[in-house]
């Protein structure tokens, strides 16, 4: 199996309504870029994986515990483990690159959305 | 401290000639925005850490282990743990969002390069 890959030739995870991951595995960790709809929302969670990321493109609300942000391209964040945070896409949607560790054995399990031109890059 | 940062804000790392990365660390990752000037060579090296990423723009000739590619936006990888790799940016440079994991302890003393405007996104 090649190391490389190309994100136009992925089947996107459907991870919440109207967001969808293109992804990468590795042994540690689980790469993705995450498109999400205009409006679209991630309520509240939480999880054991750290998420680290950089919005690429659009801009969203982001919760991470207590602190709010309004944010634009080349804003980044850093989830530690178990803390609660919630997204809310901006009008025009939005493009994130995120790493989550460990990686995300439980997307396994996800529905495969059909076969797209990815928005990013 | 806040979980939120901006690229805008980040004093980038020299990790080599030629090569900037504005970086986030969480426990157990190292997240990375990585500008490559147009011509820039990473020589062949190795590292515990497994390295995944994603090309933002631009294009570059990578190599992992036996398999070289010649990249450009959109293009993913995944290096495993120690496997042997070399880069070389195309003519117009290359940005790549990228993480390692365990995370880059040994960049710490690394050298600061001037504060500069991000040349993406």
């Amino acid at each position: 199996m090649s190391d490389f890959d190309q994100l136009a030739g992925m089947q996107p995870l459907r991870i919440w309504d109207g967001i969808a991951a293109r992804t990468v595995h590795g042994e540690l960790v689980s790469f993705a870029v995450i498109e999400l709809d205009p409006g679209s929302t991630v309520p509240e969670h939480r999880h054991e994986n750290e998420q680290l990321g950089v919005l690429a493109s659009g801009t969203m609300r982001f919760r991470i515990g207590e602190e709010t942000r309004e944010l634009g391209p080349g804003a980044t964040w850093c989830i530690p483990a178990n803390v609660p945070h919630e997204v809310e896409a901006g009008p025009q949607g939005a493009v994130a690159v995120e790493v989550f560790a460990p990686r995300r054995d439980d997307w396994g399990g996800l529905e495969r959305l059909p076969a797209s031109q990815p928005q990013w890059p």
